[in-house]
């Protein structure tokens, strides 16, 4: 069979080169006479793909020396709670509520300190992004935190909150290597990799040093606390070694693509096709309000769930799969990241004109 | 190049149709279209896969039905801190010290609760097992903790020990899967499959369902609360998918070579071959006592470090790899899991017996 146009939310398409050299490297790693998955993660050869991994990460994001780069496991789930107890030195932090997972970080924040909820846009089941450019700061705030991209909602930051000085959190899961960051407006960000890097399994933090701490809570497990695993540049236990391994891949790919200025033209291009029908569309239409859209997750509706489920029914027949949008929104999502060719979008909405064209 | 005898302790060999299988299906798995690494966890093709996985390690190991099984990741570990946390009701555990692992489990677990070392081999550095019959259990103790194999050491249990009525917990990381195990002798076992199983990024936690509570400490991490992962069949969040499938090649390539019988068949044969020579030879000898040597993890020594590094030197120049001891032991190790084909014992003893001429 062809490979599919797969439009899932993560984990998600990866790049076909990609996938094809690993294929390669299987049962051979560049003469090793061995699979990076039966790599001692202590050995040379092992040593040189993560430090490879994260140069060109910090190479692509134009890290600053002052920032440490943690390769980890648990997902963004366990960052939930590593990053409360990491980082509340007052115990005290502030969060914006722009969906589903900011809110489950907030909960399990509440678990380690005063969390107070500075912004949300749950009153319009997060279809924007709300007003950040004077909210009620905690004074003794130990950080800000916020969800860079929304997933399931489809929405994203265009503009940073004013966080009044206080260190700013970023999930950046969703929306990871898509365009360009600027680091340094950052405390710490993190990602995990599922949805536009790599294999689940990997979580990445960024953090800058003067953050990592030794005085965490005797309740911290010495597993989630970040200066064990910057102290052991990640290598404290054994890494999620062969995700790792995928992921620098995939650096490489993103590198060979002109860097994130190249991923940023490429993904507002995917991105506008898709948009600009869905403006111009009868049938079809997005969920959230313009100035917020994502680059990465496209939610849309016609407005008639049976005919959604129809849309849904034929497009996976046609080879565009995983458009069946999350329960709490309905309808579909394209999520359209940085893997997904200009062609598998081209072709989405040629399918979508058809669809409507036929059942109107 | 060829494919080298890799003796490494973890990540270790896996075995090379599992390799070349996970190949062939990278850019199309069974006609999905796309890679594992691609699919949503909440798929079902995907949940296929490890739903099969479980089965399979049930089929295996024969495990009751009042037992879940968890696929985890943050390896061992995470698990010295989720253990403590999880099994602790009266805080306190009685551990058993045969090695660096139990401590830093040991270690670990203090955080949590009141902790006592009930027997130890540190006084010969771990080179044996202690006697375990007559231990001075805690009369509170909520679980006696023992790490099964010591990897580092070469050790293994025998026999169980007489935790008088407590839960035995058991770290199997190095040795799950190579013999048959009678898992009701156990309230929790554990094993990061980066030895015997698969690639490293997955912990495997079997755990007794009436052992898995919901009142845990306030501060535990939801993602390391058992309940919360067997509440959701390791679903919560997005599980390592990719790594749990290939632990589930590996499970049917162990049901295809016999099951866990025929494993330990194979296993003592392999392991009676390298025993067998160190008895004999006049140059190198084990560093374990006769009746505590683990099948898995072979120590050996020569008593001369420039010899030890000649030997190593020259062995992996002809294909043995990863040979070298851990620095606490000196010397080599042979690793000899699951996947180290009879052949690559025998060609390793040959060598030995070779280089044991030519240096005489």
């Amino acid at each position: 069979m062809a490979r599919v146009f797969n439009f899932s939310a993560g984990p998600s398409v990866l790049p076909e080169v990609v996938l094809k050299q690993a294929a390669d490297e299987m049962l051979d790693y560049k003469g090793s006479g061995m699979s990076v998955m039966e790599m001692s993660h202590r050995s040379k050869v092992y040593d040189n793909i993560i430090k490879e991994a994260e140069k060109d990460l910090r190479d692509l994001m134009d890290i600053p020396d002052n920032y440490k780069v943690l390769f980890l496991q648990g997902g963004a789930s366990q960052q939930f709670a590593a990053i409360p107890m990491n980082l509340m030195k007052n115990g005290v932090a502030d969060y914006i509520i722009t969906g589903q997972w900011a809110k489950k970080a907030c909960e399990e924040a509440k678990k380690y300190g005063k969390v107070n909820v500075v912004a949300s846009s749950a009153d319009k089941t997060f279809s924007y992004i709300p007003d950040c450019s004077d909210l009620p700061i905690s004074e003794d705030a130990d950080y800000v935190y916020i969800c860079h991209n929304n997933t399931i909602y489809g929405t994203t930051y265009k503009k940073l909150p004013n966080t009044k000085g206080k260190i700013l959190v970023a999930d950046m899961s969703s929306d990871i290597l898509s365009q360009p960051v600027n680091v340094s407006d950052y405390g710490l960000i993190y990602f995990g990799v599922q949805k536009n890097v790599g294999p689940a399994g990997v979580v990445v933090v960024i953090i800058r040093e003067d953050l990592i701490r030794d005085d965490v809570p005797t309740y911290c497990p010495t597993m989630l606390k970040y200066k064990t695993q910057a102290d052991n540049d990640s290598l404290y236990n054994t890494p999620p070694c062969y995700g790792i391994y995928i992921c620098g891949l995939v650096f490489k790919w993103v590198k060979e693509m002109g860097g994130l200025s190249a991923m940023k033209i490429h993904n507002e291009k995917k991105a506008a096709i898709l948009y600009d029908f869905l403006d111009s569309s009868k049938m079809f239409h997005g969920t959230v309000v313009k100035e917020d859209r994502s680059l990465m997750n496209v939610p849309f509706v016609t407005g008639n769930e049976e005919l959604d489920a129809k849309f849904v029914k034929e497009a996976t027949a046609a080879g565009f799969v995983n458009l069946k949008g999350h329960r709490t929104v309905g309808g579909m999502r394209a999520s359209i990241y940085n893997a997904m060719p200009i062609e598998g979008v081209e072709k989405l909405v040629a399918f979508m004109k058809d669809f409507e064209e036929k059942n109107s």
